[in-house]
């Protein structure tokens, strides 16, 4: 299938760390856009999108950057939407898509609804696809091919704007699912969000044991510890405004993990095997599921190499 | 450096599941023993094994298994050993070497050792490897390639078994950790068991919410959740009877798990960001590690393959 023509005629993306510097990529590559303008606040981040060659225009204003943009994506941690809103607000094109890809819908559109002026059109939406690594450096044109792309625009939405954000994300090999923010923060706090909470914690907790030396767990990790660390090795300021603004969702979905818990726990000190048993028995299906919808690897060990490369 | 000549004349391996079949299969690539005996209950086990050719022969009864042979290695689950140490017990060679690959090392020395004669030697020994997939197809001869296989021997545990145990596991590539049993139980409740605890748990919570369907769940897995169902694909019964045979240790680390998760519970509900932020940006460091000393790839997402592979 050839790639589409360009679906926008300026593209612009706002925050250029792992998801907005794989949308420049990809854009590029499919020819999705005519122009990419790229802004970002960090001198280091620009420095190094001029050096990576990987947009048209590089600025530090996203006010000066959005000008005759028919696109606009924001891909600024959950909590810096006020502040960009703000800033772009009164420069938008008329007619402008506006979209995000924060992990966050409710609070997000929150944060930019009240500055987007009359005849713009807001879609928010959320890529679920990442790496645990950060920067402009990390992204790659590939990161969303056969991943979902979470649309949450509001009932109103105009259907030729949420067409043309569609058509742009399935130029990059997203497939698309559209929900509202609520349902999109619950269904995200039980996925990634609690998910990433505990990992984090796990590592946290291993780290703070006196009675185990640190030497010791990171040795023996290879025993499942070293799952965890991938997660828990993300982006702490994307991840702190993910929990601060899906607040009310992830202490619902961690209410009903730690409820859960207490009853494997209770299962432990009484020797209650078979309890147990049901549940480990009935968890392997769900990896099935996953890897049969091709979300997942079917290789053991998620396809690890199990040593590291030897030196050239 | 050639491979080393044979440790031990016959080598019996009781249980063939995904450790039993890799210790057969790398005993044999890298001439280990001259003879292997393969040894397990399941009919079905064993006409794999034979069809597999993975061992010189293969036997139903553990006791028969055992005569003559100078090593004999236990790979059962935690909770079998009892019934396997007196199996073998009026059956061991005197001078023979008996260990095991137990997750759990307290209550399997109390399981395994009242059944042994004198002048044998049990030196207890957990290879800290492995895949989710269990089985006498799911073994490979790497699987203990740079892994730290951990001894747990008695104080006054003979230093020629030792020394010949060791032999036999460097041969296979591991490297080895020598701790008491007391002190591997608490180290492998946080590297291990703990983190397959939580992973079982998060997967069934998701399992079992009502407001987000399962399709849900296995679509969006990619934002993290999906990490978690590898270990919590892994074997029922083995993990079953880790826990039930690990509690004491495993109960302690969860209290230490759900107190500091509490604290990043009411962190998130107080909007309290720089707690997290302290804890998030800290765990990066624990994952660096791991890499450092080889035992995690440096590549991003596990350098999981993005799309399943096609169809050839």
């Amino acid at each position: 299938m050839p790639d589409p023509s360009p679906v926008f005629d300026r593209l612009c993306i706002i925050g250029i760390g792992l998801i907005g510097s794989s949308l420049l990529r990809g854009a590029r590559v499919h020819g999705l856009a005519k122009t990419l303008v790229a802004a970002d606040l960090s001198p280091d981040v620009r420095r190094r999108v001029e050096e990576l060659g990987i947009a048209d225009i590089t600025l530090a204003d996203a006010g000066e950057a959005v000008k005759g943009a028919d696109c606009v994506i924001c891909c600024v941690p959950s909590g810096a939407f006020a502040a960009v809103g703000a800033a772009i607000g009164p420069h938008l094109e008329p007619g402008a898509v506006v979209t995000d890809t924060g992990s966050v819908k409710g609070a997000v559109i929150a944060q930019l609804a009240p500055h987007m002026p009359a005849g713009v059109h807001l879609v928010p939406a959320h890529p679920v696809a990442g790496t645990e690594h950060s920067g402009p450096d990390a992204g790659f044109a590939e990161l969303f091919e056969n991943r979902w792309c979470i649309f949450t625009p509001a009932a109103d939405a105009d259907p030729a704007a949420v067409a043309k954000l569609r058509a742009f994300w399935e130029g990059l090999g997203a497939r698309i699912e559209v929900m509202t923010a609520e349902h999109h923060d619950l269904v995200l706090a039980i996925t990634s969000h609690v998910p990433h909470l505990i990992a984090y914690n796990i590592v946290g907790t291993a780290d703070d044991l006196e009675a185990v030396t640190q030497s010791e767990v990171i040795k023996f990790s290879a025993g499942g510890f070293r799952d965890f660390t991938r997660i828990a090795a993300s982006d702490p300021t994307m991840w702190r405004d993910v929990f601060l603004n899906n607040k009310q969702a992830v202490l619902e979905v961690l209410g009903r993990f730690t409820e859960d818990l207490a009853y494997l726990q209770r299962a432990i000190r009484w020797g209650e095997g078979d309890k147990l048993f049901e549940l480990f028995a009935r968890t392997r299906a769900v990896r099935r599921s996953i890897i049969d919808i091709g979300q997942e690897t079917a290789e053991p060990d998620f396809g690890r190499r199990h040593k590291p490369p030897t030196a050239p």
